[in-house]
């Protein structure tokens, strides 16, 4: 390496300021230059886009950023760091034991292992986990060095590792590199963290199965899942978190809850079927959406379920995305002498709004016509990644579309930025952020619509944002090929990211279906289409809904508003009365008449989160009260019905600004 | 014939009185034995259930009812007649025609003939008409006689009818008979009315094409629909009973109020889209009775549009009933190890209600279990049948499924027929009346389900019509096999009747996937399924409603209520204040602003039959005040906004006893 220790090269840093070092200074270096807390806490450095250990030496002038824990690329690094640590681990205890890979992934990391017939215990879970943690405190090195391909094949040969061959076979000569750390060595291609001692709390989280590059065909191989903190509180948190989540899991509480089913065997995988209390969710947040928009100048339409397929023809959702779709529906009959060629399962609800808009002649002044429908569409997802609500076959989108002139984008955007906020905050959602998904400005080739009519769009969409004071990024490229849009991504109560509601331009099918309107001067015109969806579709949204308040869902959207107990049979009859009283006012009230003690009832409405209990006794039945305990705030004292009916009025109702 | 002369015969009448007669006394003489009115008005005869020719001679003992134009069958004989008088007219003026069959349909008559390349106007129509009156005046007697095969085939031979000869091919010697008035002959079962001088009124009413024996590869024939009657005023009547249907029709109300609209080549024949009036129409029906059936106890469900092909094998809908059903959707994937071997679009509802009622266990005290969804299904219904929104391909039953002990099937008939009782009266329909489809008690075989069971549960209907004061009437052998059930037949506004709502009992679902609850002794027991629906489905509801009412909806139904009328500009802000405090209470209003005048306003509210136009200019806003037009009753005076939302209040919601 001639001349490296003379040169100097200029490194800057992400604030723009630059500092000059010799060539072949590492990462480690200059986070120390920078400070003695940064260096501690660094574990890797960013190199020019290309994240690397900290201690390989940077030849030329480069943009740099030093990687801790709180980035994503230091935290992935850490793992993939961490996942070394275990395979060291696995090597100690089950010296047989043949590696193949181990990535980071979005929440910790995992190995894919041969260990033979063996499988593991949670008890040899907490062993591996304890010899982790003992090889972590020796704080051995990761070291680096690349070999040729020929010394990689004969390492493996020894090692008698038939996986890592097959993966070195892959590999092109001069791009191969190993990392060692304490006793284990490993094909990798890094970057790594300095050390292991940075480990200080890794947790083994589960076992599964998994073919070898997830070919049934193959070797099935022991996958162990594993994460690992900086810090031991960090994996308190962490494992809180997770235990919260797996309490306010949907698919846990829909069933704890009677909200949902799944037959996958005899009706379908993702096709959830709403139980009583699943379907009082739907229909009130529907019907809450129905009216909000209604407000708005939406016109509610109700279109059939399938199509022909000369409609998707058209649309060109057909034959182009048909293995996203369920298979057509193919009849062969001949229909009013046409050959009748099939139906399509609807995929999604425009084509049928663009029929209905085009059913009449429209003209300037009867724009914008806003069409809605909670149309329930089908998708073919496949069955590995169907997940409770949150992705389904058969999913009911609260959509609309909104067909304008050019000139009425924005002010469009700005009222479907408005609605969907004021959805969000009926429902406890504080934070949101939005995505405006912009041309990618390097290829404007592949997208349709005039480039005029898309730059008046963009700034349309930021002009609204910035009007609603909307928190928004933007992200050129994402655009679909038809039009820019804005989705919104919405956080849970546990801080979790989700994508929900989307309001997206299209250029594409007004095209498709020469949609047009007469303009001022009795000029045919084309109109925009918007398509929009507030909770994006009420599965999700609803999945989501349940894990962001624990199936604590406010008074006015809970399936059972109040549950009467009456402490004897003899006060079943006060009980209805009283029951009666409540339904007058379109309370969800339910009678537990069952045999139970009152503390069993109290206890059996607590678990179904049921928002008031009223216990209703001699006492009661005699001055015409109830004794009223809250689901969330506990015992309420005594108050006569009414009292009680005046106070839950306003909670029947969502709140709206 | 001998003897005949000598012998005597006994006649009862349908009193139960009898007659003594001699043998071979004839329908006309027993007429003119009750009454000189009576023989006047006979038609035919029916002798021990067959009906005859008042000329026949009796020869045994009968039971015998002398029919009149008030019986069906006394109809049917006089336009069964009328086709031969059109026939013989047509061969005076069309001397080559060939003539197929002319059979009596449900209003009048229709023959098929061959007029070779000849199309027929209007005039030509009419032509006919005053020949068939001409031919009428002479009275010509209709005279039967039997032919032998031999003797009928020389005949058309003759004739040169190929049609006849293919007729007379499929009959067996010893039952061709043929009958002749005037100059006319005819193969011909008949029976007959006596002679032509019934006929006082023809009317020739359409002519369309239709193939010979409904064969696309066969002869196209001329068609030549008509009707007649025995008086002048008769036809009047039903020329304008006619009129008002024709004005009623849905499908030209459909279009005219922009309820609903058909794509039929690339949405699809059958499959109505719903447009934003139609749209307010369904959804507030379907919140009617939804509200309705809550209070009954009814939890409302949600499933999917789709099933896997396994639950269909199980229901026993497919393959059965194949031919009914859209093509299944196959993939031929492989799913979790599984061959995926299809999925159908619902044909109906129950199978996911049952997995549905199968996702939990029950216990008597549960029953009964009362699963209620609008819920929209597919069939493959023929496209010549479909009409409107009467014979769909895709409708929204209003479905409710009832689980129940074999002692709740009573009280459960009592209820829905309530329920129906309301819906149909909160819609102004009064005139209805039920039919209870029983067992064939000659072949009790073909039905599932235990005899007792059967035998209990056609008493408890039966007990439930008395019990509730319902006009029905029963109909042994037209059961289901899987169970009795109760048909609703509603009159509307025109005299019509159409089969709307039904409850059916199933003893077969329940079966078929082994459904169980446990009874008091903690033993295993099947439920009871009740199958209903009171509207019958949203589609066919509403057809029939919008010829009923003649699109004047009730004012709670009607999609605009109020339509507001600006004289001018300069009061469209005034219009706007009314109609947001209209909205306020959830009245739907608007606004016209067109550039019309108020009186081409009006006229065009009117024409949209919305029910109240406020008519607003300079004096109502300075009073505060509208000027109010009801499309009932005309101008109704200026009155304050107030008192005019007091008067509307009532109407906004149904009318419930």
């Amino acid at each position: 390496m001639p001349e490296i220790a003379d040169k100097t090269i200029e490194i800057t840093l992400p604030d723009g300021s630059t500092q000059t070092h010799p060539a072949g200074t590492t990462g480690r270096e200059i986070a120390e230059s920078i400070g003695a807390g940064l260096a501690r806490d660094a574990l890797a450095i960013k190199v020019n886009g290309e994240v690397r250990d900290l201690g390989r030496p940077i030849t030329e002038d480069a943009e740099v950023e030093i990687l801790t824990w709180d980035d994503e690329e230091g935290k992935e690094t850490f793992w993939h760091s961490s996942a070394h640590l275990m395979a060291e681990a696995l090597q100690e205890l089950y010296p047989e034991v043949k590696f193949t890979i181990g990535p980071p992934i979005d929440q910790g990391f995992y190995y894919d292992v041969d260990l033979g017939d063996r499988s593991l215990s949670a008890d040899e879970l907490e062993e591996i986990e304890e010899k982790m943690l003992e090889l972590a405190r020796r704080d051995a090195e990761y070291e680096r060095y690349e070999v040729s391909k020929d010394d990689a094949i004969r390492y493996y040969e020894e090692e008698g590792n038939e996986y890592k061959l097959e993966l070195i076979e892959d590999l092109e000569e001069g791009e191969i590199s190993f990392y060692e750390q304490g006793e284990f060595t490993d094909l990798c291609r890094g970057p790594h963290i300095p050390s292991t001692g940075r480990i200080k709390a890794p947790k083994l989280l589960s076992v599964a199965g998994a073919y070898w590059r997830g070919d049934e065909s193959n070797p099935q191989l022991t996958r162990i899942y594993g994460i690992s903190f900086p810090k031991q509180k960090l994996l308190e948190d962490f494992l809180e978190r997770r235990r919260l989540a797996k309490e306010r899991d949907h698919r846990k509480l829909g069933k704890e809850l009677d909200l949902f089913t799944f037959d996958t065997e005899t009706v379908g995988p993702g096709l959830p079927m709403w139980l009583p209390k699943g379907t009082v969710l739907r229909e009130t947040l529907r019907d809450f959406l129905r009216e909000e928009q209604v407000k708005q100048g939406y016109e509610p339409v109700c279109t059939p379920h399938i199509g022909r397929l000369d409609l998707y023809r058209t649309s060109g959702h057909y034959p182009h995305y048909e293995e996203d779709q369920f298979p057509p529906m193919v009849t062969g009959q001949k229909e009013d002498g046409d050959e009748e060629d099939g139906y399509l399962l609807k995929p999604m609800n425009c084509p049928h709004h663009v029929k209905i808009y085009q059913n009449d002649h429209h003209s300037y002044r009867d724009l914008p016509v806003r069409l809605a429908e909670f149309g329930t569409v089908y998708r073919q997802e496949q069955t590995g990644e169907l997940g409770g609500l949150t992705r389904v076959r058969g999913f009911t989108q609260d959509d609309a579309h909104i067909f304008c002139t050019p000139e009425q984008v924005k002010g469009e955007f700005i009222d479907v930025i408005d609605l969907t906020l004021k959805v969000l905050d009926a429902l406890d959602f504080e934070e949101f952020e939005a995505q405006i998904s912009l041309r990618d400005p390097e290829d404007t080739e592949k997208y349709v619509g005039r480039e005029a009519l898309w730059d008046q769009a963009e700034q349309d969409i930021r002009e609204a944002v910035a009007e609603t004071d909307l928190d928004a990024h933007e992200e050129p490229g994402e655009a679909a090929f038809y039009g820019p849009k804005l989705d919104f991504m919405v956080e849970d109560a546990l801080g979790r990211a989700w994508q929900l509601g989307t309001i997206q331009v299209d250029y594409n099918l007004p095209e498709r279906f020469e949609l047009t309107y007469v303009d001022e001067n009795d000029e045919r015109r084309r109109p925009v289409m918007i398509h929009r969806a507030p909770f994006g579709s009420l599965e999700r949204f609803i999945g989501v809904l349940i894990e962001h308040c624990g199936g604590n869902f406010p008074t006015w959207l809970a399936p059972v508003q109040v549950q009467i107990i009456p402490v004897g049979d003899d006060f079943v009859e006060y009980a209805e009365e009283v029951a009666a009283t409540l339904r007058q006012e379109d309370v969800r009230a339910r009678i537990d008449t069952s045999d139970e003690t009152v503390g069993y009832k109290i206890r059996e409405a607590e678990t179904q989160k049921i928002p008031y209990m009223l216990v209703v006794g001699g006492d009661e039945e005699e001055d015409g009260t109830v004794s009223v305990r809250s689901h969330d705030a506990g015992q309420q004292g005594t108050v006569p019905v009414d009292a009680f009916v005046e106070d839950l009025r306003p909670q029947l109702h969502p709140t709206l600004d």
